[in-house]
Formats: C-alpha cells, structure tokens, sequence
C-alpha cells in the first residue's frame, strides 16, 4: 500500500516576519484505476490505502452489483490499479446475463441456451455491467436534464427502503460527532488536506473512519468496507461527512441504506431533493451546539416550538 | 439561465434551546451535460450560470481544443444541456483532421482527398475528438498507474510555457486575495455552500470571479471566460481558489497558462509534484497573514533567513 502521507520542504511566508524553509506533511493523492475483468472502467483520484474497499463500494454505490451481481474478487494487480472480478450471484444464476431489467441489445438472452463457454459468459457479464456503468456516468434524457428529471435519471435505485427506517438520534448526540471524528482522524492533524467520512451508530459510537483527498472516495471506502464486511445495509447508523452535502454523497448513503447523513457544512438543493425523495434525513451546518435539518426531521429527538 | 440558490424551509436545532422552522438559502446543483455535435460527452454536477463557459473551459483545460480544433459554437438546447460545434482551426485546414498526433486508427488521413462530403468531415473531427476525450478520461498504463506516470500520462501538455512566466507576486498582494474575493462573493454569503475561484493581476486586482458546488467548475468557468475574451494564455495572472488544490486544479491553471496558483487550504502530492514539473508557483494555506509556498517560491518577493 503507498503511503497516505508525503513529507515535502516549503517556503513558510510571513507578510511581516522573515520567510523559512520548514517541513511540511501533504496529503496523497494518486490516481486509482479500476478494472472490470481486465477492461479499465474508471480512475479515481485518491489517497491510498482501502483500495478493495474503494473499489467495492464504488461499484455498489453506481448500482453495479445488485441482487444478481456479485463481486468475486477483487485484485490489487498494481498499487494504484484494482481488477475487479464479478460473478452470477449465488442462488440466482438464471438472473443474469439471462434477464437484465433493460434488454440487452446484440447479446444473447441465455448465453447457457446456446452452450458458449464459461469465459464467454463471464465477458457477456463484464460487457454488460460495463455497460450499465457508462450508462451510469453519462446519463442522457432526450428531454434534456433538470434537477428534478436527474433525481430520477442519474440516481441508481437503492435496493433499500430508507424511508421506513425507524431509527432515531437525539440533538445532542449529532452535535458531538464531529469532535468525535476529529479525535479518531490520524492523518488531517498533520495534513490539512483529506476529508474525513465517519460511520457511527445511533447512539454515537464511531464503528469507520475514513479519509481521503475525495469526499466521495471516503464514503465508498465505508461503504466497501460494509459490503464486504456483511453489514448492509447500514440501518439505522449515522453517516458524517467533514464538508458539503453533494448529490453524490446522499446517493451514496442511500445506496448504502444509511438513514441519516449529517455534514459540517451546506448541503446542495439537489442533495436536499434527493434527501427527501429517498425519505433520509439529512443534517447540515453541524456545528457546535446547532444545526439545521433539512429532511427528515422527525428522525431528530427535538422539541419544536409551535407555530405563531 | 437556472437559479443559483434556492429556497427551503429548515428545522434550526439547537442542543439546549428549542428549535425552530426558518428559511434557509441553497446553492443550486444541477447537472450539465456537454455534448460534441449531439453526443453526450459528460456530465458535470454545477451550478447553473456561465454555462457555455464552462463547457468551453472543460473542454480546454481537457486538452480536446488545440492549434488545430476550435470551438465554432456553443449552443445550449436546453437549461442543462451545452451542445459543441467543433472546426478545423482557421489557416490551419490540413492540420485536422488530417494529421492528428496520434495516428487515427481506421480513419482516411485526408478525408477531403477522397471526397468526404462536408458533413463527414465534421462527424469525423466529432469521433476523434470524442476519442481524445475517452483517452483522457480513462487513462491506462499498462505497467499501472503511479503518481510520477500519472503526471506524465494523466495531464494534457498545456500549450503554454509556464515555467519562463516571469511574474512577481508580493506576499502582501497574495494575503489581501482571501478577503477581496469574499467581499466579491455574492452566493456564499447566503447559502455557505459554494466553491469560490477567481483570477487576479499579480498586483491584487480581480479581473473574474466564479462560484460553485464544484471547484473545478468554478475554474473551468474562469478559463472558459478567458478563453472566449481572447485573454489566454493568462500570463502574469494569479489564480486563487477558496478550498484545497488539488491535482485537478493545478492541471486546469497550467493548461491556461496561469503561473501562480493559490490556495486557501492544503494541496495534494500530486498537485506539487506537477505544480514542480509544469514549473508554476503553487501556494498553499493562504490564511490572515501567512502562508506556504510550496514551488515556484522565485516567484515571491520574500527574503528567506539565511540556512544556519
């Protein structure tokens, strides 16, 4: 694994004081390929370290693995590459490649009807899901792309019912995540310069920690990491997230089941949108002793005063 | 043009008070798609606004307009939809695409040797450009991929010759960028949700500033801005952005030929190592004060102490 962390000398300037050369700890940031089958699918700029877990989460949380795809393996063949491996999931194995929700078009409907071999089947399902995963990245309407419109087209459907979870976290327990997540983080004390995603339960138990350059990287290395760990979906748990809410970063916790997703910072219209659509509650401006709710309130053990 | 914040009615929770519903400002995101003569080429999360700029920045700093192919026109066919037009560059008709760097596997070298209609021709400088972008986004290495090849094989060459850029920038100048672009800031105050870059004289004026949820955005808008004015390369300019530099940005500022890039918070090893290598000035936590000059220090009239 490379290292997380870069020692580099720099020029420390002072506008009044005399300048000095000191030592400085940046934060990684190398580029990671993933792979399907061999075929490269995507690269991400990332801070190394939970490369399997990024990749895994990554693919979940494009809607890639499903109730009929599974990871087999997943394969650093290079430090900064990860080949992923799929396979027909157990039980299921007339799933797929034989009935995609989408007809595939040019491919077979039962590639084991017409007797191709094993490895032919395995590049009909890398074919496929690569192609589900462009479909993903580029989402087109012919209508063109509202925000509402994206909600629906850009979204991956979570396999989970969010909106019925009944979990509920108080106020007070929030406002002391952050702190929490401060303690736990190792490498922004002495860089700066990673996000921090954080994983806790209801009650305010940190269960991952993961920082990253990306946002987003931080939230598919936790998310791998329950995937890969059996824990999904994450009812009933709290996602933090050092920054901004972004659509992204909502889809991602609904993908994962996750019912509440706070952030230090401002959430986007979009993330709110979605928020609500997918029935999560989402927390924004987590700072202090307040915050602002922008879905889902009644997740919040909170007195409201009434209206006037 | 879409709007840039939205409206929306929060629970404000405070731990020990009672809490209350108010209004609270968004920053829109929305996506965009950028098509190249009706395809779909990506599509980027942003904040409405500046739109054909940033598709012209993306599109630039990507590398994909060059000596040889110019933007004939950007067309929006929709509030997020940006459709390219794409032409041989004036005075420089045999260049493309007849002779592309890379040879163009299964395509004449002279289309209009074997008379192509002209409508050919333009699907052709569509495909290839297509293609570039396609290379672009999924960079492969067959030994893999590290943060030194990444530098080499991910960054597009820019066109200008950063490292002779003999701007002089004073700390003092550098320090007073923060507060002037805040000041000139009109969505963050509101929503505290967005990204801020703008593009300075190396004497401290503000010549454009961008916001939005997305950093890269903001930069792309800039350079779009600069390069539809006439203004590129930006020699002699100071780019200053509101978060972490990362590799991204970096590759963005030396692609329109900016020497000095300069963040509020930390930069990445990724982004000093091509900061070095392109031979621009990359400052880092610019805050009060103070700050960290991570290359291109000759660039800063600072007096070092003496080594002792």
């Amino acid at each position: 694994m490379g290292s997380r962390t870069a020692r580099r000398r720099v020029l420390r300037i002072s506008v009044h004081g005399p300048s000095a050369h000191r030592a400085d700890m940046l934060a990684v940031e190398e580029p990671l390929e993933i792979r399907i089958g061999g075929t490269p699918l995507t690269v991400t700029m990332r801070t190394p370290g939970d490369d399997i877990d990024l990749a895994a989460g990554f693919l979940f949380c494009e809607g890639l693995l499903n109730p009929s795809v599974d990871l087999r393996q997943i394969r650093m063949c290079d430090e900064n590459v990860a080949d992923v491996t799929l396979e027909v999931a157990a039980g299921r194995p007339a799933e797929v490649p034989a009935a995609p929700a989408a007809p595939a078009p040019r491919l077979p409907r039962r590639p084991q009807d017409i007797g191709w071999p094993q490895e032919d089947t395995q590049v009909l399902l890398d074919t496929q899901v690569a192609a589900q995963a462009r479909r993903n990245f580029l989402t087109t309407s012919a209508c063109g792309v509202c925000g509402k419109e994206s909600i629906d087209a850009i979204r991956v459907k979570s396999r989970y019912d969010v909106a019925a979870d009944p979990a509920q976290v108080s106020p007070g327990v929030l406002a002391s995540l952050p702190d929490r997540l401060r303690d736990a983080q190792k490498v922004f004390a002495s860089t700066g310069g990673l996000h921090a995603a954080g994983l806790f339960t209801a009650d305010g138990t940190l269960l991952a920690l993961r920082e990253d350059v990306g946002r987003h990287n931080a939230v598919d290395k936790i998310v791998g990491w329950a995937l890969r760990d059996g824990r999904l979906p994450l009812s009933g748990h709290v996602l933090l997230v050092s920054g901004r809410a972004s659509f992204e970063l909502v889809q991602k916790a609904y993908m994962a089941g996750i019912p509440v997703l706070a952030a230090v910072s401002a959430p986007s219209s979009l993330a709110v949108g979605l928020a609500e659509e997918a029935g999560m509650t989402l927390v924004g401006f987590l700072r202090g002793e307040s915050m602002n709710a922008y879905t889902g309130a009644h997740r919040l053990m909170v007195a409201t005063l009434a209206k006037h």
